[in-house]
């Protein structure tokens, strides 16, 4: 904004909360506002905690309520300075879009989950808590770099199904084996393909929680086979991914170095 | 496909079913038919869980006929528009060639599984299932991508029979060692090499169910030197093979760009 | 030091004591000392064992004073070499930056830990036995490779910050879904969000202990989920890691390699 | 061997025998006897269940003398034809080289545990059973691409070394955090240093058998710290070997392309 207007409060204020207005970083005051915003969702999921929860219910009551105040201005303020978008659109028009845009959303709906007073009791009060967790999802808007994990998934897209295809097919061929080689030996565990499905996601993904394992000699064969074999290929996805997210970086810090972004 | 020809049902048809037919993509028929063949594997995986089954058989039991009406309809449909195939041969040679192909064969034999009338009981039960599973793999046509992993494997044998080789010699090393360490202590889990061996995969490919782990001083260091040592070397072939698939998938997009491949 | 001066003992033992002295490996003295600490760190690890430390109780406490008395000599032999080293400064001001200096300041800790005598019972006995076994960190200063490692993982900060940040992300939903599905199947292990973030560490690396895994359907098909497709974000930092460590001494071998660096 | 000599018995036998008298492949005989040697391998693996080797224990005595004969007319054989290798000295000294390789002893060392009639009973029972499997070992000589995995990590064992180190350090250094902060609440699984390093072992490479964890708050917080931020450290010395065998292979590809190597 290099013209010769004369800046004005909003302005200024614009070019604090709005992070495309700076060519580099955050401003001092979206530094704050994503300390403030980690801190919390941190509080709202120790909320979750029975054992801390209860002995402190009134603190975090209130504390909802001042989270709820930041929001709240902190939208009114976004609201506010919208106009200082570039774009050749009225105000109005401006502040219309965001708040249909993705961010103005997300912040209305961090508004109404903090906001309401006394959660409700109930199955609905885990919903409640969900979108309070999800207040996380502000802080979206401070970088940029999403786009780069974006950019990477499309542009290897095909390889990417192809081998979720492949590796899904190879947990439903696996655990199709072990139901028929273990499903006598442990009808409650391996009964039927989608319990056995259970077993083949712990063990191709290696996790291996050690609640479902084959028992006979034939099944731990198919076992031990599947598993060699396939562990490569549901690894595949972790190696072109990675590659593809690499590639990316490099490209943006090319385009950056040529001036063509910031 | 731009002669003169005038274009008949069957023509058309051709062009809906064979997806080597058009340069990109899937046609609309295709894309019901994979999204039907998911729906019906789904369906046969759900099956096979008894809670779910026998509150609803006679549902099950009708929606296999309708899944075998649905691909013996496909099977005859491909059988008819066969002579629209590329080559030179004449038209019964051309539906010969089709169901003796590996597709062809796998579309019989999905027909076949889908329309035995109330599975056998007993033992054959579950193969009859592995079979109603096996439909998925009618997939594999709607694809040509499955020949960059075929090129991606045999591109990179040398290399991955090698790592598999030395995989699998580390194992048995590692489970000889386990069962001169532990075969005292646990005699029922470390009492053999093929017993030990089943903790050998279990802890090189790192899935640690937990039923079976060391328990001695020795036998804890060895299994520590051996896991640290090895990870490596299992882990090289998933390396070795997303490289070289990431290799044949640039290749194919050059191929296209150059026109030369679709 | 190809200058004419008389080598004195003090510039022969500098030779002997700084890794920087030499261009290539290190100076036998070096290499003794680097034996002695990997013993000396192995004799503290082992001390922490009840059943081995209370039978031999007086031989590990003598080894602590004869340790002790080896890292003083050390110390007292670094602290009079020190004004050998390259630099416009008087031997006093060189001493002095030797004695705050990182390696330093670990030398001086260490003796502190090693030699007080009977380490004070209670609460305050394991920080000192951590202390005694920080003795390792004294081998840092043998090499200059950590540099690589601060290089490699400078470079990439940006991508490392941003998969840090989106695995974390990824955690905190996936136990926030998961304490939703099983929070009233499994209060004690799923019951906040808290308690389902220690599922979701063990989930997501791919640990899986086994302590802590949803039972119920929904939990299940969430869990298998999440496990799928966030392995890949989790091994993102891996990836990008191993590649920039790669650079990094790829960079150093071709800068030695021109002779601009040892 | 393209000269006029009269192609003798033992020159052809030659051929059959040394991997390195042919260009590309394995001979017939080669072949021959490699499946031999996996097979022999597999019944002494099978050999060491005692619920199979009891029912059939006299099969199995006799299956190592048909074994052991195999052996030592191979090894006769080899003896009988070295004189054939390419080199100046006379034939005896060619022999005695190759009784005293490494593929000499390992065979000499095979054909004594094979027949050594009736292992004896007792503690040498295991390690008799240990040098039977080792009979696996003969299948080196059938490769020479050992030397690629050699190559590879020889070409980076500075990165290989400082990686392995950074992991060595990083298991004593959380290990003493679960120690210090769990060895209260389990003194028999964290109430040591050695006992803590079992724990960061099997958490570090991912394995996760589930026979130890951290049960505190702030042990789980610990341990998740530690979990994440190392496993892309321990992860390190997979990339890197892969990257380097990778390498390896290209070069290999090459000079064999160059015709400078086969």
């Amino acid at each position: 904004m290099p013209d010769g207007k004369p800046t004005t409060l909003r302005t200024r204020l614009y070019r604090q909360l709005d992070p495309e207005a700076r060519r580099f970083g955050l401003s001092p005051t979206n530094w704050a506002l994503a300390i403030f915003i980690v801190f919390a969702s941190a509080v709202a999921i120790v909320a979750t905690e029975p054992t801390i929860h209860d002995r402190n219910a009134r603190l975090f009551f209130l504390a909802e309520f001042v989270f709820g105040g930041v929001f709240v201005v902190e939208y009114l303020a976004r609201l506010w300075v919208a106009p200082e978008r570039p774009g050749p659109e009225g105000g109005w028009r401006k502040r219309l879009r965001f708040m249909f845009s993705f961010s103005g959303l997300i912040d209305l709906l961090t508004i109404i989950a903090t906001l309401t007073p006394g959660a409700p009791a109930g199955p609905l009060l885990r919903a409640f808590r969900l979108l309070r967790v999800l207040r996380l999802a502000k802080l979206g808007r401070m970088s940029s770099a999403w786009r780069h994990i974006g950019e990477a998934i499309t542009s290897r897209r095909a390889e990417l199904f192809l081998s979720l295809f492949a590796g899904i097919g190879l947990m439903v061929f696996s655990a199709t084996l072990l139901y028929l080689a273990e499903g006598d030996a442990q009808p409650d565990k391996f009964g039927s393909i989608p319990r056995a499905l259970w077993w083949a996601v712990a063990t191709l993904t290696t996790i291996g929680y050690g609640d479902i394992y084959p028992v006979t000699p034939i099944g731990k064969l198919l076992a031990s086979v599947t598993a060699v074999t396939s562990i490569g290929l549901i690894a595949l996805p972790t190696g072109i991914l990675a590659a593809a997210f690499s590639d990316a970086m490099a490209r943006h810090r090319e385009r950056v170095a040529a001036g063509e972004e910031d």
